[in-house]
């Protein structure tokens, strides 16, 4: 069973995954994804993976067969387990518990050679309509507080499989960056009553300097302390803590603004890997007037040294400013 | 001038080093740190950094020239400046002010082939004491508010520059990561009137399971909810908040410590890249009974993905018991 330890001094929560327990030996290279060979998220190799928690299948076909144009798996190796007790206990001056979470992989398509950028909208819209339908399905299970949504593209990004996937990692504990956000918002709208990131997006749409892409429904910025160059954030316009309340119209929307913005960065900086994450309310709780859900995007650039990790404090050398200009001027 | 923007959400201050400023096309890949080739920190080549602020020159030779054994330079490409005012202002909801600082170059050794792992526990002991010189030095300048001493070793960890090296960025402000650290230690104090450092160094010594290495004036652990495989903390026995506190007894044993931690790691983990970070006591404040400064060790094996940044939440494949046994029992 895997483990959750609190740091006992700021208090951050890390899985120990000891049934991907490694050795010293297993490090001695860092390794990069295959290119070629045997792909688990293939047509013909579903028995490859558990069995599948959902998909969608147009041809009616049965589960665990080809035929889908998308499905969810639970982790072949999940860094926490949907069984068992949370066993919260101490360990002298430590605090752990069971490792009980959920661990999902969202596999977006079945063709090999297409990244989530390749896709048709229908296709994308579909990637983020399951994103919820899964959060929906997961907050029954009133043990998990927290759902992070996340995608790592490329080796350097995280990715250990080609093949275009994201993944769900449910948590019984509410992770600290996750409260951070929270309790800033909450500090801001105890002071001005009025949302901090509604009112990051009114000055982002009026300043339009570091505005990336604007339609009906959602932004696209550089933000203001960007931590990477050519960070970019996508935030819908309306105010809506929670992103597994979105509208199947917005999610049409969300399709739409991701295909462009995937479009101007790989263009951009020729198909970097990347990270992007959801960034949403805890699951068990209601509507928020002052947090505000959105997706925090990363293009892979820049290596992270010792003074980011010691610090928190990150040294970006492009502006968003610069990053933004020049994502606006892309021509598609 | 570099400029300090504030994250106006969770506070977090990163810096956008604009004079560094990157055009899309600077990141097309990642560049791998150059072998063999021209070296500015080679002996002959003084003349291509920036005038030292300080040397170690046992045959008195004149600064800027050969016959150093260990060499302080400003940082070529700073990302902060220490001319200049703070200037702190608003940007609509935004926080930023200039990025005034410092940011200074150890230059370990004149031997380009050494790691800091291969000089003589006495060239070490001298990095340590060039450290605290340096702080005690940078603390005379009130604006100055943290010292953030830092090494990366290895392409993959951050190094730009192959020949063996560390650096200190000295920042206006507290860098959220320390504040987080010095808060939770604060809160542990007021409640136990004990530091928690000294506890953690008190059941660890006692446990013994995570135990890496034990002498007179130093434990090294691996920190019980560790982020990283082989994550290791070298600790002061006695409790000192200050680094640059540190007596010149001290930094022998120091040195010693660094030496046997760095000795096992190589032979576990086949010298693998890494970054050391120094958590120290804001410079401008007195001792405090609630901190306790140490170094975390961070060897650079697993790649940190969308969900660590998402959340600050960390998956780590190796237990620290067993990251602790194994680098205990080597055999040096």
């Amino acid at each position: 069973m895997p483990e959750l330890r609190k740091d006992p001094v700021i208090g951050r929560w890390v899985i120990i995954s000891t049934e991907r327990g490694k050795r010293p030996s297993d490090f001695e290279e860092i390794k990069e994804e295959k290119k070629g060979g045997f792909c688990p998220f293939c047509y013909g190799n579903e028995d490859k993976t558990p069995p599948e928690i959902f998909a969608i299948r147009p041809d009616g076909s049965p589960p665990n067969k080809p035929g889908w144009t998308l499905r969810v798996v639970p982790n072949k190796y999940p860094a926490l387990r949907i069984e068992g007790q949370l066993n919260r206990q101490g360990e002298g001056i430590y605090d752990k518990m069971n490792g009980v979470g959920a661990h999902e992989v969202i596999i977006e398509t079945p063709d090999h050679d297409k990244d989530l950028a390749d896709l048709e909208v229908s296709a994308i819209r579909d990637v983020f309509w399951v994103y919820r339908e899964r959060v929906l399905d997961l907050k029954k299970d009133i043990r998990l507080k927290y759902a992070m949504i996340f995608k790592n593209h490329g080796a350097s990004a995280g990715a250990s499989l080609e093949h275009t996937h994201s993944q769900l990692i449910a948590t019984p504990i509410l992770p600290k960056r996750v409260t951070e956000e929270i309790d800033g918002a909450r500090t801001y709208f105890n002071y001005k009553e009025r949302c901090i990131f509604c009112d990051i997006i009114r000055q982002e749409v009026k300043d339009a300097v570091r505005l990336v892409y604007e339609e009906e429904f959602f932004v696209a910025i550089e933000p203001y302390a960007a931590r990477f160059p050519f960070e970019t954030w996508i935030l819908p316009k309306q105010h809506m803590s929670h992103y597994e309340h979105i509208s199947d119209e917005l999610l049409q929307h969300l399709a739409v603004t991701m295909k462009e913005v995937l479009a101007r960065i790989n263009l951009a900086l020729n198909r970097p890997p990347y990270n992007f994450v959801i960034h949403t309310a805890p699951m068990q709780e209601g509507p928020m007037e002052h947090y505000h859900w959105h997706i925090e995007f990363m293009p892979k650039l820049t290596r992270i040294a010792g003074f980011e990790w010691g610090t928190g404090f990150y040294i970006n050398p492009t502006s968003p400013e610069d990053a933004a200009e020049y994502l606006r001027n892309i021509n598609l």
